[in-house]
């Protein structure tokens, strides 16, 4: 028996092609969204009705780049550059997590993206079967990854390669196809060139698209000229990466001619604005990027150096610091920002009929609580969700259909263990 | 007989001189604290006892320059250059606001911003009257200014002079002393040269400070060098303005020497980093004027460009911004942050014994719900407040040792009625 249900009163945000609040009725089949519209459809008579009265309902968030057990190293060392802060606080503390750490440390931050209006997230980590496992217990959307570091011996390689491979097979359309995977080489300064070309390989043997950092740093730029003779666009293209679909984190650092080369590749890129600034890595391209046809998604990079994963904060700075960096009060609109954290996510982790609210895409969707001060008066919808909001005005949120969090309380997720099993996590690693 | 009562279990961020938790107790006599400590303080047996378990107490946050007011235009006209912004959209429709308006409009600001932690205000507007009702009925701290745009006739002049003088005058340490009172010409490229004189002199008479804006925009900066030959700030001082204590709103473009200036005399820096971003005005040199040893605090602007009043997004904004822009991960680290919306903002407004929390300041202070997701692991506090929080993680706030908002409820203003006011305001002003 299909499960149908109906929102009422709803002020839905719908983006075909210009966004526009269309005020009524949604109808929910199973895991798909089968109607939206000003009139009651009909044959929804007894329907189950979620009242919609005061909620703006936008597709749900989409965060495209992180590592989401590192929220147990939020706040464990901040104000520092991204080598010292990876090198000296990150790595060595990373080194301890057991699979235990891995699981508690990526439920918290499940539940942080949840409660926050993220229905899908991509995760780069190590132990990724638990974090398949909190994905596919929560209820959330997942691309997921083995984020492979070169170092070491060719054992070393040999195995991570297998253990990514592995998990990607495995894991690929499981959880009802919540959970998709991809190959990720961790980034051309951490990975040596025959490395990368293994991945690629197992991408094309695979069938499954590449992710990895690129450009973040303009040290790691010019390391990347000095040992290869090639910036990382140009070294990556010779590798084969680009002819899989594939997604780049960060890519702060890119010269007219590497902005082409990945629109020509249709290169998706993870900005992460929030992480990008923490770390003083500096300001991505953004307005360049778009002009050129490249799929800009948004992302929160771990909770490490962020620190939270506040999708909305991560639109709100697309939208603000390209305006303040260029000069051009047009740059990145509301309208974008919020294509960015949603149509354009999807895209950038190559999950289908996702990041839009029309019929037929799967029901994956947010409502905001606009009965709040900083939402009046009701002038312009989009322009509130970049500006004025925050992942705590998030009320509701369903994935695939299924209502996940419920006036703010999470449904699927024990949520005092979860802060409990952290902060025992954290004291733990600090400890050993 | 004095209201003494009692704060217990609670995490208290003391900055004498570092940053520091004290856990324990703290003591509350009338509008004052009277101690901080982790033992239980003698004499206190049957005071009335808050629990502060799970929450971090912070001096509540400062916002040193805004337009309340402008809350009804709040996402009417974005993505737009200041100019346009103001002359086509902004000042069309503020010329229509009636003292209804503003009661509304500040009123919804106020509570606003009450709810999210912020318990003290500059505001510089038309219709000051309705500002200072606001405050006084709220139980807010305000720092209250008639704003005077000099365009128009000699007696228009005349008459906004004696308006803001005679506000002044009238409402200055009012309500308990809540309410402090400046003058404040607009600007330079809206004021001539005589008109912020008479203000300069009027400050003189009323032992009052000085408030206004300078150089936002290059343009504006361009201009003022074209008209007088000379850069606002050679300008303002040429026409005695800080030889009166006094704050200076943005001051975004400015060279070494104008830096210089600023610091000789003493002069404020009300830093708006979000506002200055959306309307692509710049990025202020920051980093610059605090190791110049300017007091530089922070604001929101009015809600019109901002879109929000959220000083933990301008605390946070304010430590990202300058690191990316600057590349040194160290450019404004969270303690200094946390300052500029604390303790400097008291300095930039020019009032006594707040923004700190210590024995014998007042009991302005702000109670944060540290059991969530985001605020975990417990690392460093301090970061998780600029770089973690949200105006939403506000449950309690004081002013004067007296709660004005519990568990996120408004005690003193009636949120509902205020939310339909400001919505008909706004309806009402598009309509006629």
């Amino acid at each position: 028996m299909s499960n149908k249900w109906l929102i009422k009163n709803g002020k839905f945000a719908v983006s075909d092609p210009e966004w526009r609040i269309v005020s009524g009725y949604m109808l929910i089949e199973d895991d798909r969204i089968s109607y939206i519209g000003e009139d009651l459809p009909e044959g929804t008579e007894g329907l189950p009705v979620h009242d919609g009265k005061h909620q703006l309902f936008i597709p749900g968030l989409i965060n495209t780049h992180g590592h989401a057990a590192m929220s147990l190293l939020r706040g464990y060392g901040d104000d520092l550059a991204l080598q010292v802060w990876l090198q000296e606080k990150m790595w060595p503390m990373e080194e301890k997590f057991t699979a235990e750490d891995v699981y508690w440390g990526t439920s918290l931050s499940v539940l942080e993206m949840l409660r926050g209006g993220t229905t899908a997230f991509l995760d780069m980590y190590d132990q990724m079967n638990q974090v398949a496992k909190v994905a596919q217990e929560s209820g959330i959307r997942a691309s997921l990854m083995r984020g492979a570091i070169g170092f070491g011996s060719d054992e070393l390689r040999a195995f991570k390669l297998k253990e990514a491979t592995t998990f990607a097979r495995e894991w690929h359309n499981q959880a009802d196809g919540r959970i998709t995977t991809m190959l990720s080489p961790h980034s051309p300064y951490t990975c040596g060139p025959e490395f990368i070309e293994k991945f690629v390989e197992a991408a094309h043997e695979l069938n499954l698209p590449l992710h990895t950092h690129m450009s973040e740093t303009a040290a790691e730029v010019e390391q990347n000229v000095k040992e290869y003779g090639l910036r990382p666009v140009a070294h990556l293209e010779k590798l084969g990466f680009f002819s899989r679909p594939s997604l780049v984190a960060h890519a702060v650092h890119l010269t007219d001619e590497e902005i082409e080369v990945l629109a020509k590749y249709n290169v998706a890129v993870a900005h992460n604005p929030g992480s990008n600034l923490k770390l003083a890595s500096g300001v991505a391209r953004v307005p360049e990027l778009l002009k050129a046809g490249v799929v800009v998604s948004l992302a929160t990079d771990g909770a490490a150096s962020n620190n939270n994963l506040d999708m909305f904060e991560e639109m709100r700075l697309a939208a603000l610091i390209h305006k303040g960096v260029s000069g051009d009060p047009t740059a990145v609109p509301a309208t974008e920002a919020l294509r960015m954290g949603t149509e354009y996510g999807a895209k950038s982790i190559y999950i289908k009929d996702t990041g839009v609210l029309a019929p037929g895409k799967k029901a994956d969707f947010v409502a905001i609580d606009l009965d709040q001060a900083h939402f009046l008066p009701y002038t312009d919808l989009i322009s509130h969700v970049i500006y004025s909001a925050s992942s705590k005005d998030v009320q509701h949120v369903w994935v695939d259909g299924k209502q996940l969090v419920k006036n703010g309380e999470m449904l699927t997720m024990d949520e005092e263990r979860i802060k409990r099993e952290a902060q025992a996590a954290f004291e733990g690693l600090t400890s050993r």
